[in-house]
């Protein structure tokens, strides 16, 4: 395709997302799109003649967007909020235009530059010290599993580089609590550790915060048993309920073994915008590694996550490979961001965080999070003053966890099943998307089928306003108090 | 940003990519930025006030283009083909303006299911059997983390479901030449396997393949010794000299252990959309997983690594989180990638394939693979016959590999820096890119400085004709020759 024909072909797709951005509020959220559909809508054999634009797009029109599950819809409710907002949509246009290679500094110079100013506005933009240095990964996964073999190699004095985990006298142990991410047990396993040394951290009965006190017995028992406290993940900001590990005590507690303290604060770092919320990371600046995701609410769209180290050097050791094709004369004087993570290539994914922070400006993003904020904190007080409704858990940002009761005497089964049931009927009409999932559920144990079901309200599409929150509450209440009738 | 200042932007931008992408030839391949110039141009701090469009392509033109290196030029002849065919780039910018999510099937059903239909399609086009299902990494080294990973537990009783792998008693091995590409030891130490155990095979010294009686001895040596032989990483088409590794043979040494066979054919997939190839990797259906690389040769844009494995099952059981927020009703009937790889959240990959096809049409791109087979054959046939040069290595597919010899007596520290310094002129002319590599760089060992030095000519970028590959020859000749007069 020449640059002529990308031109034209570009103006219509440009059009087509805009339509489709403005158009998106008047559809259903979730689509009725049955498993398989879509792909049998498409050739088993591959195409062998050339089509035209119009017809992508009306494929696109007629197969692709009635399958989407909307998660750029303002009555979006579900995960975490995704945004995609278009002015970071711009600058992964202009990356991809770009056709830039990032396999080394001297490959594409801008790639690696953009991205150490960026990571660094970022930085400052949400009060961290400079003691940080960050890059850009796809995901908070692929951070916590860097950070585990980060911690790893610290533990077993860089067994990588001799005979391997299978030659360490004392095996590596990690703490997080059942709240954690379940990429912290993924890493874990794919890192070696084994689910044997994957510890389930108490937590408290009320906030899900990790209890450090737990943490310190957990960490003397290993040790004295012989095991290595290696790393201990905290999160700010649970997937669960949005709750806070508390990072003094963690920091103090893995100081005594040496141990690396990782902080996931994939959904809490876009709070750190605000001034106002950093208290919640109080004790931030002891962890070894950190990593938040401006691809969930901050939106800048998918995949921006920064991963913060303050060893820089160890990250290196850790990750490096130097072969002689990638060897350069300004080896030495610049960052090779392919030694900071798992993949030797990369896109020039700084332009996303370039672009948004630059056209949307950094005082609008502010002002839209402290709006969500402000919605979660109303629809939590209308669900404490509601009889027959009850909040799960506190609600330190933009997740509210609810629970409707039919009735007193309700067991928790039918309560279980009372609660799925209303989420899943106003998932299936289209008018609004929630998440169900297990409270208690040990997600970091692998036994996901433990505790009561809750509904997960996440509060943050950039479209959502306080109308559309409101209108979701009626929504709820309806069908869950209307069933129960 | 709305949908109407993304509609204007972006008609703005597409029009600077069309002009960005027609003008390119007339620069320079590298520009001589220098360490640092690039970060300097920006404010240390953070922008607070919003700024427009025009601004942010103003910075692209004075900042970002005069710093890139243009590996979209047609005299880029540097690394390996990157290109980033603009068909493929407007699948990237749908997929942007989409906005999906891929967490589950559920969170964006047709980014799931236009994957599995895309991955089937460019099976069928390389003429894999259907016993193969595939995915889309970001990059050929992650997915040599996920093979090396599949083999670890696969060989060890899936220890990662006990005590990890400092439970096993005995330690796993991988194998791989000195061609193999750097991922291939990094993977191994970041999966825990520790440098002790990687083995370097030994490779023909002509051909540079694997040498498949020397991999049957180490292995043999390693089960003597209490060492658990478990995985072969046979590359078709090494990063230095585009080496064959012999599958055949080397399928059945590993069966004899059990032992995983990764196919590392980055480069060389796309060789297999042209049926004539398809002998190079004749003995893939007996490997374990594959992976190949379209954001190559191929073209579609960066990152689009196609990774296939034929026991889909073992590698969920490696990779699978199944927390209780992701869980739906369409569990059991669909994919769900998250449980094939390393990150949880995904982008809508597959629309960058899924254009690239549709609208350059799978005969364009054979017919350029062909051209640049041709182009490469003519250029290698040019060093052979001319005195003073030489080949390196075979040619089998669309890499040169030279050398040029001022004269019979030189020795070889003189022909080193001789070699260097022809190749950095060229270089920092900006007329074109070539790299240098050391040819027995031992990659795989960590020790890349030994072995001599040689030119890569790397064939294939999209808008290189022959005309080009005539200029580059007229310019190798002018400062090899002329300066060692």
């Amino acid at each position: 395709m020449s640059p002529e024909e990308f031109r034209q072909a570009g103006h219509q797709l440009i059009d087509w997302i805009a339509d489709y951005r403005a158009g998106l509020a008047g559809g259903p959220v979730r689509s009725s799109v049955q498993p398989g559909d879509i792909a049998a809508s498409f050739s088993v054999d591959p195409p062998t003649e050339p089509t035209t634009i119009e017809h992508l797009l009306d494929q696109l029109d007629k197969v692709v967007v009635p399958g989407m599950t909307q998660v750029q819809h303002p009555m979006h409710f579900g995960w975490f909020p995704s945004n995609a907002s278009l002015a970071s949509v711009l600058g992964d246009i202009a990356s991809s235009g770009l056709g830039g290679l990032g396999i080394s500094w001297e490959s594409c110079p801008p790639l690696t530059e953009v991205e150490e100013v960026v990571c660094d506005w970022m930085r400052t933009l949400t009060g961290l010290s400079s003691a940080w240095r960050g890059t850009i990964h796809d995901t908070a996964s692929s951070a916590c599993l860097v950070a585990l073999l980060s911690a790893r190699e610290r533990a077993t004095g860089f067994a990588q580089s001799g005979g391997g985990l299978s030659s360490v006298a004392e095996p590596p142990v990690v703490y997080a609590t059942a709240q954690a991410h379940s990429s912290v047990r993924k890493a874990a396993l794919l890192g070696g550790y084994g689910a044997d040394h994957v510890r389930i951290v108490a937590s408290d009965p009320a906030t899900y915060a990790m209890d450090p006190t737990n943490l310190v017995e957990l960490m003397a028992i290993d040790a004295a048993n012989g095991l290595r406290p290696a790393a201990v993940v905290a999160t700010v900001g649970t997937t669960g309920t949005t709750a806070i590990d508390p990072l003094p005590e963690i920091v103090v507690a893995a100081a005594a073994h040496r141990a690396w303290v990782h902080v996931d604060a994939a959904m809490a770092g876009t709070a750190m915008l605000l001034p106002e919320c950093r208290p919640l990371w109080n004790g931030v600046e002891g962890a070894d590694s950190l990593c938040w995701n401006p691809h969930k609410w901050m939106g800048t769209i998918l995949d921006t996550s920064l991963y913060y180290v303050r060893d820089v050097e160890h990250l290196v050791r850790v990750m490096s490979t130097n072969p002689s094709y990638l060897q350069s004369s300004a080896d030495g004087q610049v960052t090779q961001y392919r030694d900071w993570g798992l993949p030797l290539g990369r896109r020039f994914r700084a332009l996303k965080l370039w672009f948004h922070l630059q056209l949307d400006g950094v005082e609008a993003i502010q002002h839209r999070l402290r709006r969500d904020l402000r919605n979660a904190k109303w629809l939590a007080a209308q669900v404490e003053e509601t009889p027959g409704w009850e909040l799960m858990a506190p609600v330190p940002l933009q997740t509210v966890c609810v629970r409707h009761r039919p009735s007193a005497e309700v067991g928790d089964s039918v309560l279980d099943a009372h609660t799925i049931a209303w989420c899943d009927r106003i998932n299936a009409s289209g008018e609004a998307y929630l998440t169900r999932a297990r409270l208690d559920s040990q997600q970091s144990t692998g036994q996901s089928n433990a505790g009561s079901w809750m509904v997960r309200v996440s509060v943050g599409v950039e479209a959502t306003d306080h109308a559309h929150v409101a209108r979701l509450w009626d929504l709820m209440r309806r069908e869950a108090e209307g069933t129960s009738q």
